[in-house]
């Protein structure tokens, strides 16, 4: 069975998803392509055979369209969201769900109206092989009962307008979900910690910071974000247990030796360190939709991340405070046994 | 385009060449599906919607055929080939090309016939992230002049018929091809040395065993291979050069800390450690097909390995002593640019 | 020259120190030997064939002895350290250097009364190769202005005495050491976090936990204490720069790989990860007293020392807090040129 | 106690033990100095406190020193060390014992005669910290019964007088005491195999080279010297076993990131890497002087290595081919139990 599935939105993220899927991921094939911008859209599509669509609408309602992509800028996501459980196409949203607790509230009753989970955020950290490699030590208990955790994301250089909100928005929010899943657990708090920037940093950016989580267990787990560092893309993590540790390294594939120093790559961008674990992403979301399931981050981890991001941007203004992170009742479609699934 | 993919052969290798097309590379369709085990092929076939042709000449010849896999035993492979050249059909052949060098020969003489590479061989390694870093290291000048080589080709065990032949056929071979490709080099001459086996190794077989390379240049590969070792998969390399040295490392993605170790993980076998590599050679390979192209290891390629492990199967017989390895005239069709393409 | 020398405390670590000098470090002789405990005295000053005295006085006083040490409980420190203060004798003070900081005040004076430098602080990392590296790194500039910092002070068990109280004054304080020398800057602000700890606490221990240091320049350093991991001790540290990153490393030497792991070891205790470190920091020690000059921290970092760790157990009791620290201020005599000595 | 040591010969090595033995070695003290050139001798006997010797005899039969340090060149060890053992007294003999078997022989016949075991050999390298922790990874049992390996002596230059012979008896050479003492075993044949050299070595020089060990139990061992590699001074080795490995790593005590490369360093010479070494290796000597005992490599492992260095040699001659190694019957004097001790 071939999934024929719906862009809208064909941004970076976008056109990459749309190559994926196209070149990378069996079983799809692009069936439509909407964006604001036609002759973006027309150009995209006519690189992998498409048609374009007139509207978003035309794309979520269109009957060759059996799941939607939605990559266009997050304070669109929440209407499309909305329109796409109407229909009750499967979505793939990329992240944040909406940018509002309350959109997310809205999207979740709507869901929970549906009654089954028509909905992957697009936290693709958790397809990820070297995450998936940490959640199984968990999992499987070899480290014992969890106590802490150490992130670390860490990326070379950052447009002039990415500001603290957007290290909140953009790169705090993968350790956000990252730390959720990895822990099984809730975020209760959080404390923003930040000194001394490095002279790489635009005017208005603490850089690099430290997020605080305060996990309803009581376990701390403290994300650093260095986003303007000058040297590499490097994401980490160590989570500590009782029994041990485990720790996200940096991939090492290769060494290089030369005068007096050995010395292992650092990524240098996004695409080289998570290019795959993309693919791995859009080929469990098309095989999910085409066994009629639901795999990875829904819209409760969309509404959370939401919720702890707007604490954390307020913990932003309120620097070394404790912030509460409120979440409503989890409905009972977005409860589910541990384990080591996405 | 969609390149419509017939495949000869559904054993182990077969299967997972069907069903990496089929789900992790876009671009491709399993057309037709041939084994001399019906049921098999069948049962494959149908797993991924495809056909089952009645004979491999029917696949080869197929016109809803754009391109031909050849994943049967390896005594097979030179009939097939040639049947595919004889059409005129691109082919992607596992290794061997032949079991022999004069039928190799043949498919040399029939390819330069048809005046363009068609034959695509099943040397995957090239296609390794890990390897094109070390490959970019040398092109790049980065250590320097090559002169000398460490392969290690281990794994953890092997069934009671392995014996000396198939470490050369099944292991060596591998390195053969990868020594000839970050040389830019040819094998003069090979030497094997061995001594204790492991306790684990069957009944003659020598295991490890030294295989040495002795490449025009005089630059000296030695490679080992220990494929009972008791412990995983573990294929390295380490290039030395005159300015430094490049390795090929175990991959590593994460780490655990328990009692006083701090370890990493080893592979447990081949489909851990090159399972997206066989992927990104599959890829490489449908976009050449669709592309009109050629990339990757060719009958030249194909030929000088069966060459050498002929030559090292003697060296075998003859432990210790100097084996030379003699090659026709390259014909120039298989002449190309040094540089960093697979 | 042979430096004779005085010791006084036959504990734990000055049994060692007497161990060190007598058989690891040249150019000294165990001249006297007292402790309360006369047995204990006796039994060691026996064991390298030095005397024993009747009171501490009577070893700072001797003629014979050209430098002391002081390795008895913290609480004995100020007196006996003023008392060689008094005499004019070269002394290696055990950490703290007392335990308020009014005790530390009157040293201070009592030093700059003489006018040059005698006291040497045990804190003996600076003298460690790891570290020295990592300062190295700092003060060459290679990885730009300093911008944060991470410590981790594992350890794998600690008595049932062993609170929080003991985290800051034991454990914490060779981070605040650390931190000061390697970033040249002072405490201005610390705060403690702690969250759930691990069943193999104690009652009252919160393990692990953070303590944040804010230092002068604004730049924030996170240590870690995690005491009772029940795995080894592990003790790193990361300095992240404008340009680059520099860490001391959990050290290794070898490697051992078994079923699919390749593992490198973690030190059981400080004996193995810190042995050579402390015959380093003695070797030192004697080499100035030889040569009449003083090296490594001195009475200023002692007297840091137990204002930070006043002001973290005053952090520890209002979790989450920032408490300030308060230094006098610094005498001319402990000004020292920026660079890379101890 | 204090052990009164007489050193014969003030060249590199000779200077460096006897600021060893006084500086950080306890429990030695340098008696007496002689050498060749007299100024030298008295330059390095007065940075030490020790007096001069007119002659060779009058160091070694002086009634002042307890235990004599050979340090001059390869040719005169041999009378050296046979009037130490007329004499009676322990001795450090700096590697080779002597440069021809007849010599090691006409010692070992002399020192069976004494009775008791006096010559220790400079090889330093079991008194490492790193080989003492695979050998005991080997003696555990942790990776079986060890079945081959690999030893890597990689050296960033060497003086236009190095040649291929130096490369045998002043480079290989410690790996064949290395290799002995690992496996507990002796070196039955060697092969030489070497082809491109570096454009950095000299004339004459076969540089990288590999000697080739295969052990009386069938057991092989490759060795590759890469004396003018350009790089670093760089010792590891592998051993496996049935059951997994173990390898001497480059050691690493901190880390760099920069611009995409994290960077460990690789020592840029002996002393870097080694003196920790040396001075373990003379603080074991002076204390089995001091306790009447004997430690580490004796004559019989002297013996060893210079029968084997004759064979390489030979092998070198010979390249490619097998040289065996003929060893006269080990005297009960040298038969000892198999564990860990150095």
């Amino acid at each position: 069975m071939v999934v024929n599935v719906g862009v809208v939105g064909t941004g970076m993220i976008g056109t990459e998803h749309i190559e994926s899927l196209a070149n990378h991921v069996g079983g799809a094939r692009i069936a439509a392509v909407f964006d604001v911008d036609g002759d973006r859209a027309a150009e995209v599509a006519a690189s992998v055979g498409a048609d374009t669509a007139a509207t978003a609408s035309d794309v979520i309602r269109s009957e060759d369209v059996d799941a939607v992509l939605i990559a266009t800028p997050g304070f669109t996501h929440a209407e499309l969201v909305l329109e796409c459980l109407d229909v009750g196409v499967p979505t793939m949203c990329e992240k944040p769900l909406a940018t509002s607790a309350a959109d997310c509230v809205k999207i979740l009753e709507a869901e929970v109206a549906v009654g089954r989970k028509l909905i992957q955020v697009g936290f693709m950290r958790r397809f990820d092989v070297g995450y998936q490699q940490v959640k199984e030590a968990i999992a499987s208990g070899a480290i014992g009962e969890t106590v802490m955790g150490h992130m670390f994301h860490r990326n070379p250089e950052v447009p002039p307008e990415f500001g603290d909100e957007m290290v909140m928005n953009d790169a705090f929010i993968h350790e956000m979900d990252v730390t959720r899943w990895l822990f099984d657990d809730e975020v209760a708090a959080v404390r923003v910690l930040a000194g001394r920037s490095t002279p790489k940093a635009h005017e208005g950016l603490h850089d690099p910071q430290i997020l605080v989580f305060e996990l309803a267990s009581g376990v701390l787990v403290l994300a650093e974000a260095f986003v303007a560092n000058g040297f590499g893309y490097d994401v980490r993590c160590e989570v500590l247990g009782s029994d041990g540790t485990v720790e996200l390294s940096t991939p090492r594939l290769s060494a290089r030796t030369t005068v007096n120093a050995r010395s292992e790559r650092i990524p240098d961008g996004w695409k080289e360190r998570f290019g795959d674990t993309y693919r791995r992403e859009l080929k469990a979301w098309i095989d999910a939709v085409a066994a009629g399931t639901h795999v990875g981050p829904d819209a409760w981890d969309g509404y959370a991340a939401t919720v702890i991001a707007d604490a954390g941007v307020e913990a932003q203004r309120r620097m070394g405070e404790r912030v509460t992170v409120e979440l409503i009742d989890r409905p009972d479609l977005y409860r589910r046994a541990k384990g080591t699934s996405p």
